[in-house]
């Protein structure tokens, strides 16, 4: 008899969670034991609500536009089980005969996901559970990388690229932006990646993996504002101060004694300018990066399908309780391949930037970063024109 | 005797003004009158500064990646002129034999540059001033658009697609986006343009042009919430109430009673959360969109080429004192032309978003317009896949 799959998308969307989606699907239809694959609706959630759709009736035609959709087309949640939904999910399943459960996610989804495998085991109900890999954040440990952090680490890199050619048109500002990344820095790093004539695109590069020194940054940024006019940083939301803060919820004073809000960009940006008397501008990605479709890397997208299918053979074989997992084979030429890990080691690791790549002073990223990242942003950007300050001649009069 | 070309760019950089350059050098290749063509480094007070550099020595490779690269590659500035500036451009201007000045900008530069052909026509001195159009916010008028918008606009149109995606995926939001904008609402009015399953992606649409009417916005948000659990509502930083006052400047106060800053996306969407007593997430584009070069408009590009080459063609015919324009010839299929405009109109006019394609609520943007501005962001966005709400058959036990 056959028996039907199940498939849920869980935590912040990416540019690729729909790829591994599509590569779940297109590997399904390989298995003559599967009848239906269902997607749960908006995460887990959709799972103890039993709001499900059938993802084997969709027009063939739409499935295939899935790899270029962004965000998660299924709806996502940050649900957190607690031990009563466990008979509930387990009731679904049973009415839906649920042979194999998926669930595409970062840490937390992974946690779900081992706790459903766990369940299942308990009750005697015959059940596969497997993990699918994903976070733009890129700390999920026991896989290289994650699915859908290419993509946003693209995003970073190119608009880091772009913003620089725009500081040094419009001179005399201390630029400094904000990326995402609470208690991982990966995302931020990404800003190490763009060259420009030769050179880093951005001057300074803060993590929340070490401690942010204010002294010392204002120092830096002092100093280096006597070599050139224009500067562009880049900090991560997440930086925090030696008490362990966030630099974002220390809000700063305005010229009445009132706090004023902001992220770590602004708290930052307002410091400069307090402190060092220069004009500063603080800019923010927001959501704007975590899916953005024409920021895609195409080796994120291959992967995220490659993995998505891979998740579906090792159902198949008949391996429960794992995350499907990327192994790097080789850093250059970059060869990659597939593995597995533990769902219950996963959940409970963060993988945080390693020491070894932030430079000595603590405010840029080293070249073994870039290294590792570069073949994950997927193809080289587009080169700019670089003009050379060729002083014409003065006519004589 | 051979006479030298100056060029300058003024104002807020843009995805193609790069692009016109690129057209006035390609163009001056082709008369002989013409020695060198020179760029003045930071606009206006290059000039003032004798900081030139000369552009028909550069490496012709360079040259050519011009059209993809972003920003202002000559540095641009926001001087303003004052009477005591002349002598001392017209000083440069002989020293370099310079027979033609173009200057690519918005408002200020044509104002600058109709000022630099009555200071020359004053002086008798033999000068040809022509200006070239650019500008994001597209409210030049005597143009049917400026260079520079149809690329912004594509940030704009795009980035709301993605978002669109993004706030499905994670509803119980009211998402407010807030673009460029402070008086002419064109930018903003791009967020009407994307559609994803036949509806627009975003639901409301607030430009400075009407007033900001709080108590109606609430009962919007309000009345939408009842249909559907997520809303994506796009701003113009420049939104203003009855007394005139800049939302963005009237910041909200915190639960100490304590003024906050922010935009008018933060002000509005801490107003849902106070009054409506839901999350509500403010996002900002900033500078992001402002020089994107992965949201180049290939329209925009091409045209904002042509208006470069076009405006050599004029100044080499003999006139003076009028911008390269942009003529609509036809809207469907899209045809347009090459014209001009006087520089003194030009330079003391700013063209608003029209009131009739301003929905008649105030809170969406009319058919009307998305015709107009569909052709100038370029190739149609990729399509996102649509799946539907197919209920699975539960198994009957």
């Amino acid at each position: 008899m056959k028996r039907n799959v199940l498939i849920a998308q869980g935590g912040g969307p990416t540019a690729v969670i729909n790829s591994s989606l599509y590569g779940v699907l297109r590997e399904a239809e390989n298995y003559s034991q599967i009848g239906h694959v269902y997607g749960a609706v908006h995460g887990i959630e959709g799972v103890l609500k039993e709001e499900l759709m059938d993802l084997s009736m969709q027009d063939p035609a739409q499935i295939e536009l899935l790899p270029q959709t962004p965000s998660a087309a299924l709806g996502s949640c940050r649900r957190k089980l607690s031990d009563e939904d466990y008979p509930r999910l387990l009731e679904v399943f049973r009415k839906y005969n649920i042979g194999w459960f998926f669930y595409n996610g970062g840490n937390d989804s992974m946690d779900t996901c081992a706790k459903v495998e766990k369940m299942a085991k308990e009750f005697g109900y015959d059940l596969v559970s497997i993990g699918i890999p994903k976070t733009i954040d890129n700390d999920l440990d026991l896989t290289d990388h994650c699915p859908g952090y290419g993509s946003a680490a693209r995003f970073v890199a190119n608009n880091v690229r772009d913003l620089w050619m725009e500081v040094q048109a419009m001179p005399n500002y201390v630029t400094i932006v904000e990326a995402m990344g609470r208690n991982a820095g990966w995302l931020t790093a990404a800003a190490a990646l763009p060259l420009y004539n030769g050179k880093p695109c951005c001057q300074m590069i803060y993590l929340p993996e070490r401690t942010f020194d204010t002294d010392a940054f204002l120092a830096d940024v002092d100093d280096l504002l006597h070599r050139q006019k224009e500067i562009l940083i880049v900090v991560s939301e997440g930086v925090k101060d030696s008490s362990g803060e966030m630099l974002s919820t220390q809000s700063g004073t305005d010229s009445f004694g009132h706090k004023t809000a902001g992220g770590s960009s602004e708290v930052l940006s307002a410091l400069v300018t307090e402190k060092l008397g220069v004009r500063s501008r603080a800019e923010r990605y927001g959501l704007l990066g975590r899916t953005s479709s024409i920021t895609q890397s195409a080796q994120d997208r291959d992967e995220a399908i490659a993995v998505g299918r891979h998740a579906m053979k090792l159902a198949m074989s008949g391996v429960s309780g794992v995350m499907a997992a990327i192994q790097r084979d080789s850093t250059d030429p970059y060869i990659w391949s597939l593995s597995q890990a533990p769902l219950e080691k996963v959940a409970n690791l963060e993988k945080m930037f390693p020491d070894a790549w932030i430079a000595e002073k603590g405010n840029f990223i080293t070249e073994d970063f870039r290294r590792y990242c570069l073949p994950l942003i997927g193809e080289p950007f587009p080169p700019f024109a670089v003009l050379d300050r060729i002083v014409p001649q003065p006519v004589v009069d």
